[in-house]
C-alpha cells in the first residue's frame, strides 16, 4: 500500500500515519519529495485497509498495490484452471460451446433448440427458467416447470444444463436440477446470492455486471470462492457504454486481461452483447481469438415467436457457420474442441 | 408503437406485420415514404410487445411510444405523491433530511450519529446493518444486531429508521425493525427483492442503479408498485461515468426528469455520489435547487475510525452548514422543512 | 512519482530503475514490501516522465503524484482568479450571466435575443457565427458576416461578445471582433487551436470536452496558459454518459472539483447539457449553488424557427424566472451580481 | 421521419405540424392512437430537419428514419469500396497491415521501425510527425522535420506513408509528403480540418472519436466525402468507458456495424485501444475476425526509450507472431494479404 500525503500535510500528520501503521503491526517507509511525502506500507494489506488511513488528516491518496482478491488471483495460482460441468471441461485446452434458448418456453421448443445446439457442437445446454426482465410486464420465465423441462431435455440429449438463479432462497431448488448455476449481469453484486451459490456445490458461471470493472468482477468471484467453490467460469457479456447501435459493447480486451489477473476460465456471450443476430458470429470469432475458453449463444427454432430476446437468437441456417467457426478457430488457437474430432482449418 | 420497415422490406413483409397486429386485435396504419414504409400501431402496447414484431422479416426498428411503466407514471397520476414514513412526509411540499451513519458499528456510535443527524434537522435516521461491499474482506455490517441497535436509537431519539435490505428472504425480518426499506444501487434490478419489498407493507427507498437509465429505474419501481405498494421514494445517488475524480457522477438532471415522468418523490444522496466529504454540501445544495424532495447524507462522530465510507461522512463542524442549507433552500424552493420553523434566508 | 514494481521484478530490475533516475539527476527511495518493491522518486517530474520508466523491465505501475498542469494549478496560486472581459468580471465574487442565441441568424434575431439577454441580467452576449455541427447538411453559421452582426449588436447594447472560434487560422480574424473567444467541446483537445487562442490576447472560455476528465480539461487550459494567457474561464457543459433522457449529463461536481484544483473561474452551461428548455432553470440553479462563477444560456426570440438547438433556447416568459434566480442565488452564495443592485431573496 | 405527438397535444397542434410539412412540399400521414398521435413524413429529410419541428407545440419526439449521411452510406452504394494508397489496396478482399513508430524521433529509429514493419508484412508505414498530446509538456513531435525523415524512409523502403495532420492550415504541407492523411481521435469532429482534408486529394484515415457514436463517425466521414474525396478508411481505435484496466475499450462490434452502414473500409488499431503491448496481438486477431479490412500497429526498435506510447509498441520478438497472425487470418477470412504469397494456416 502506498500513501501520498497532501502538499499541505504537516510533519505531525505524517508521524500520525506512521504511528497508526506501526501500532497495527506494519512497517512504514517515508520518502520526502520536493512538495510531497510518500509513505510505503509493508505488511498485511487487509489490516491496513481496516485502518481507514484515507480519513486521516493530511492523507492525499491511498493506493492499494496488491489486488483485493486472493483465491481467484493468478498471482497465487499461476496455472489456469479447468472447470468441469458434469464431465464437460471449460478451460485453457478446450473451446466449449454452450447453446440453447434464452428462455425455456415449451418442452417442444426447448428440445428443438437443444437439438440445434447439439448439431452446432454444443456440449452444454443453456436455458432460462427464471428470467430477469427490465419490465414487470414482460415474460418472467416458467420457473420450476422450466427446470423440469430442462431436466427432461437433458435426459433426451445428454447435454448438461446451465441455468440462471435469481434469488438466494431458490439456489438449493435450482441446484437440484442444474449442472451449472448462472449468476446474471444484474446480480453480479448480489452478494447474498453469490454466497449461496458458493455454498451450493455446483459450478458457477458468473456474468460480468454490465457496469462492472474487471476488478469488481474478480471480487465478486472471490465471494463465491470464499465459500469453498472454485469451479467458477467468468463470462464477458458486454458492458454499457454511450454507443446505442449495439445493445452493449463486447469488451473483448476483458478476456486476456481477466485471464492474466485470474486463473479462472473466461468465456464470451456474443448474443447478449450485440443484441443482434447478425453480430453473433463476428463477435463469437473475436472472442475466441482473443483467447476465450468458450462461447455461449442463444439459439431458437423460431425466433419470430420467441418470448425473450428473439432478435439475437441464431437459427438453423446459422448453425453450420457456427459449428465450423468453433472447429476451425479451436484448431487455430491450439485448443481441442471437446466433442469433435480435429481437422485442419479449410 | 411505431414500426419502421427496412429499406429492403417487401410489400408482403409489410402485409405480414399488418396481419399479425390485426389478428391480435390491434390496428395498423401504413405510411409509405420514398425509401421506407412506416407502420403505426394503435391498441394495447403490452400485447404488441408480446408479438415479437422486431423479429419479423423486413422490420427495421420498433419504437415504443408510450412508457412501459404505468402505476408509477405521472401520465396517469398528474399530482405528485407524498410518501409518509411513520408520519414523516417526503414529497413536493417538504424537504426531508435523512441522515445517519453509513454502517451501524456500535450502540454508542449509532446514537452519537443520530444525535448529530437530529441537530442538523434530520427527521429520519439512516443506518446500514447489512452492507453490500465490493470486497468480501470488507466489513459486512452487524446484521440483525445492527437492526436492534437502530431500534434502540429510534426509541431514544424518536427518529424513524431507514435501512437497507439485501435479500428477499430477509425482507420480513428487516421490515420488522425498519420504518422504511432501502433497496441499494447494486440491487435495483434484483427483481426478486423488488417484489418482496413491494409486498412488505413498508415504504421503500429505491436507489438508482449506478448504470441504470431513468426509464429502467422507473421500471424497477413499477415492480414494487405492482405488489400494491406505491409508497416509493426514488433516490439519485450518482451514476458511473468515465470521470475518476469523483466516485460517481451525481446526475442532477435526473431529479426534474424523473419528477416529470413519475409522480413519486425523488431525493438525492450527495454522500455516495461524490464520495468526498468536501463535495457533500455543494452537491446537496445542487440537488435541492434542482427540485429534490429530500437529501440523504452520511454523518459519523469519528470518520477516521469508520468501518465504511469514512471519507465521505460529515462531521460535527459540517452540521451547522448543512442545517442552514436545508432551511434556507427549503424556503427558497417554496417548501416547508417538516420539523423546523420557517425563517428567511440570511 | 511512485513506481510499483511487478511481483516478479528482479533486484537488478530495481537497480536499473534507480540508476536511470539517478543518472538523470533525481533521487530514488526503495521500500521493499512482502511481495513488491516500491520506488519513490524525488526531483523534476517532467524529467522523470521523459525517462519512459513504465517501459522498463519489472516496472508494474507508475503513478504521477503531482499534477501535470502548473500555470493553472491552484497549488501554485491559492487565490482564485478573476477574468475580465472588456471590464466585466468573472470570478469568485460575482455571478456572471452570459446569454444570447445559439447561432447568429439575422441582425433582427440577434438584436432581439441580446435585448432578451440584457433584460434577464446578462452582462455578456453569446452568439455563434461559426457552428460546429455533427451533420455537414446542418446550418454551419454565417461566418464573418455573423461576427459583423454581433459587433453591431454590441454597439447597440453595450454587451461585450463571446463567440466560438473553430480553427487556428481564423483566430486572428475572430479575435478582431470578439471580446472573449470560445473553444467548444469538440475542440477541447485541438491543441493547435489552443495554442493560437493562447497567443491571441483575448480572454478564452474553454468548454469541457464531452468525454474529457477534469484533469484533461485542466491540461488543455495549460496549453493556453503556456502562451502567456491566463484569462481563461472553464465551462462545464455536460458529459457523455449512457443516459439518453438528456442530451448530456451536467457534471455538477466538476464545479467544486475544478475550483479546488485550479484557480481559474468555472461556469456552467445548462442549455447544452440538458438539451431541453424545461431543464435550463433547474440546472442553472444547481450549477450556481455548486459554486459556479457564472451561467451561460441560449435565448431566442422564436425558438420554433431557430436554425440551431431551438429545443433548448429560453423564451421571453422564462426570463423573469432566470433573472430572479440569478439575483437570489447570487445573494445566497455571497456574490454580487455585477450589474444589478443587491436585494434580499424573497 | 416520424413525429410522435405528446399526450397533451391538441388537434390544432397536429394540424400545425401537417401544415408546416405540406407548405414545405412534403406529405404527412396522421395515425391516431389511444393516447397519442403519430405523424409520418414523406419527402426530403434534410428539408424536414430544417423545419425545426421538434420546437413546435405538442411535438413529443422526432425520429429521423433515414440516416443523415449519404455519400458514405451503403444504402446508396451496396458494394464495399477499396481505397488505394499509392497502389496499396485497403478493402474487402485484402487485409492490410500498417505499422511503424508512434512518433518519428530520429532517422535511425524511423528506419529501424520501418524495417521491422516490413518484416512483419506491413505494406504501409505509419509514423507521427505532429503528435497531439494531453500535456503541453510532453513531446509534441518533430514537425516538418519528421515528415522529411518519413519521406527518406519511404525512399529507402518503398513503403508509402500514413501520417497525422492536426491543423487545417498544415494540410497542404503535410499532404506534400504523405501518401495518406490521418485524422486522429481528438480531431474527429474538427470540421474545419475534415473539410481541408477532404479537399487535399489524398486518401484519409479517419479515426473514431473516443466518445463518438458510429453514426457521428460516419457523419464526420461525410464531411470529407462532401469535398469530393471518397478515399476514406475508417479506423476503430477504442472508445472511452468506465473500465480503467485498459486505456480504451476496443469496440470490436463497430467493425461489422460500420461496414453494414457504410461502404468504406474499416480497420482496427489494437495498439492505442489497449495501450498495452501484451494486448496488441489478441486485439489484432479479434479485429481481423470481426471483419476488419486492416490493422494498424505501433512498433519500435527500443520501446524503453520511446518518446511516445512506449508501453504499447511491439518489439522485434513480437513480429513473427504478428506476421503469422495476419497471414493465417487473411486466409481464414478469405482475404488476400496484398504483399504475401498465400499459404494455409498451420
Amino acid at each position: 500500500m502506498v500513501i501520498v500525503m497532501s502538499p499541505d500535510a504537516t510533519p505531525s500528520d505524517v508521524d500520525a500515519v506512521v504511528a497508526r501503521v506501526e501500532t497495527a503491526g506494519g512497517r512504514a517507509f517515508v520518502s520526502r519529495g520536493v512538495s510531497r511525502v510518500i509513505v510505503g506500507l509493508v505488511g498485511d494489506v487487509d489490516l491496513f485497509a481496516s485502518l481507514n488511513l484515507s480519513g486521516m488528516p493530511g492523507v492525499g491518496q491511498v493506493t492499494r498495490v496488491s489486488t483485493g482478491y486472493k483465491l481467484v488471483s493468478r498471482e497465487q495460482h499461476p496455472d489456469r484452471s479447468v472447470v468441469h460441468v458434469r464431465g464437460v471441461p471449460i478451460g485453457p485446452d478446450t473451446l466449449t460451446l454452450i447453446a440453447g434458448p434464452c428462455a425455456v418456453e415449451t418442452p417442444e421448443q426447448t428440445l428443438a433448440a437443444a437439438r440445434m445446439a447439439q448439431r452446432a457442437g454444443a456440449t452444454l445446454l443453456r436455458g432460462g427458467a427464471f428470467k430477469p426482465r427490465t419490465s414487470p410486464y414482460a415474460f418472467q420465465g416458467l420457473g420450476e416447470l422450466g427446470l423440469k423441462i430442462l431436466a427432461d431435455v437433458r435426459t433426451e440429449t445428454g447435454l448438461p444444463i446451465v441455468t440462471e438463479v435469481l434469488s438466494a432462497h431458490e439456489v438449493e431448488m435450482v441446484a437440484s436440477y442444474a449442472d451449472m448455476l448462472q449468476v446474471g449481469t444484474r446480480n453480479m453484486q448480489n452478494f447474498t446470492l453469490l454466497r449461496e451459490v458458493g455454498a451450493a456445490g455446483k459450478p458457477v458461471m458468473l456474468k460480468r455486471g454490465m457496469n462492472a470493472t474487471i476488478e469488481e468482477w474478480l471480487m465478486a468471484a472471490e465471494y463465491i470462492a470464499q465459500r469453498g467453490n472454485l469451479s467458477i467460469v467468468l463470462c464477458e457479456r458486454g458492458i454499457r457504454t454511450f454507443e446505442t447501435a449495439t445493445r452493449n459493447t463486447l469488451d473483448v480486451s476483458a478476456v486476456p486481461v481477466a485471464q492474466r489477473l485470474s486463473h479462472l476460465p473466461v468465456i464470451v456471450d456474443p448474443s447478449h452483447s450485440g443484441g443482434r443476430r447478425d453480430l453473433v458470429l463476428p463477435l463469437a470469432r473475436a472472442g475466441i481469438v482473443a483467447g476465450s475458453d468458450g462461447v455461449i449463444v442463444d439459439v431458437h427454432p423460431d425466433p419470430a415467436t420467441a418470448l425473450c430476446d428473439g432478435p439475437q437468437a441464431l437459427v438453423e441456417e446459422d448453425l453450420t457457420d457456427l459449428s465450423r467457426t468453433i472447429e476451425d478457430l479451436s484448431v487455430y488457437m491450439g485448443r481441442t474442441n471437446p466433442t469433435r474430432p480435429l481437422r485442419k482449418a479449410s
